[in-house]
């Protein structure tokens, strides 16, 4: 069975390219390739099948050809991931099945991509929606801080700024952020620093993960929630967010749609061992 | 450039097929490789040279013709690993390069090393040395304990020994046991409990790595320190040792030998891709 190995600022991933939709991803299967020490290891599984080969995206084949099946390590299913969805796109691009543009069917919908000359891949990521609420967030080496702001992306996120980078750097995001109240189904939390007026520094405490070094709807959520309480809000101007694992820009375009464009890395092609794939499936 | 991945108990490498000695294994090319978000991910690389064509090894090429050049994650020569050995092994046999013996070059001596029916890899690990030291170990949720033994494998390790499955379980290794007074050059420090009058269950802190789900050396390392304090010795019994990614046994010979059996798993073959290599090197 081959896959690939990659990564999209470091959020990593392992990508099954399986066009006809005939693997059977159980949980198990997911959880084995993950495993950083005894499988491949990934923060998920990307799975690659033609819409028209999968029941959960026959209905809109025509419009999107492409169905991103994507599980979370632990072999759950997920809805999107902007960071998975720019390194499917570079695996659509290297089998020579799209050129430049793609529209991709996933759990959160249906999202064009396209692939820019500068070597980075760009996802149109919906519509953001900033909530009521503004929790009180404490984490460790941080004392109470009222949130700059809640966003549903539309998974949720609470957002944090900081006065200074020393201050993130010291964070302690070991364990989860206290939020109070916390949002219905959880949260994110991103905490920020500015570093210029279009440039924001970022790490993230994410559900069920803990700190990664990326998180694609954290990098939107970010920006609009700055954007916000600038009084900017979406006029199309270019961010740039530095997270642990390498930098993304984002766009808030007028219609109030979010592209969010950073780096797709193939790290390997990957022939999985066959005694191997016997004892793990 | 060719690559394979695999682990012996869940300690994991990145093997690299050299034979003719050929590859530049600079430090930041091994970080690369073994970094678990942007590259394949191990605790370390293990190149195979054949000895002939390695300045380390040319002399003893007659007696071992395969070198084991292995690397740390971090970069830095390391002297041998039992557990990176059976994957060696494994590969060796794989490759069609030996039958069911190999004798092996690495930093730490020769070293011979069998394939077994049962489809374990047993590895001659040398003569363990008992110390003169005993510590006194503190770690969080467990109090100071008196050292059970020290031993050098020649590597050091300080051993304790609870009494409960459950006090093992609780140990908090996120953070380096405190040992007084400390071995000259540090120490991995090894917690046991005895499962049976020959089946130890073990948890492990490494110096420079932390908590690891295995460690070839220790579990030699805690079987002498147990038939120590039995007064039984080298005696020739076999013992089994659990530890977090799985099970090896130990045999401590008459001779004074140690010998340590365990699984090699070989996960997948890997094709590295250009850029990415032409991006780390």
């Amino acid at each position: 069975m081959r896959a690939l190995k990659g990564h999209g600022t470091q959020n990593d991933f392992v990508l099954l390219p399986d066009l006809d939709g005939v693997l059977d991803l159980r949980p198990e299967f997911v959880r084995a390739l993950c495993d950083r020490h005894a499988g491949i290891g990934a923060d998920g599984v990307l799975r690659v099948v033609r819409s028209q080969n999968h029941a959960e995206a026959k209905a809109v084949a025509a419009e999107a050809p492409f169905f991103m099946d994507y599980r979370n390590a632990d072999g759950s299913l997920a809805e999107m991931c902007g960071n998975g969805l720019r390194l499917f796109m570079r695996y659509l691009q290297r089998a020579s099945l799209v050129e430049h543009d793609a529209t991709v069917a996933t759990r959160g919908g249906i999202l064009r991509v396209r692939s820019g000359t500068d070597g980075n891949v760009s996802v149109e990521m919906g519509q953001p929606r900033i909530l009521a609420d503004r929790p009180v967030v404490t984490v460790a080496l941080c004392g109470p801080r009222a949130a700059l702001a809640a966003v549903a992306m539309p998974n949720p996120h609470v957002i944090v700024q900081l006065e200074r980078r020393d201050e993130l750097d010291a964070l302690d995001l070991s364990r989860p952020p206290q939020v109070v109240p916390a949002l219905p189904e959880g949260q994110n939390v991103e905490f920020i620093v500015r570093a210029d007026a279009r440039r924001l520094t970022m790490r993230v405490h994410e559900r069920g993960s803990g700190e990664t070094r990326s998180c694609g709807t954290g990098i939107c959520a970010v920006v609009v929630a700055a954007a916000a309480a600038d009084g900017s809000g979406p006029d199309g101007s270019t961010w740039q967010v530095d997270v642990p694992g390498g930098t993304c820009t984002v766009v808030w375009r007028p219609d109030g749609g979010i592209v969010l464009s950073g780096p797709a890395v193939i790290v390997a092609e990957i022939e999985l061992d066959e005694d191997w794939l016997a004892a793990v499936r």
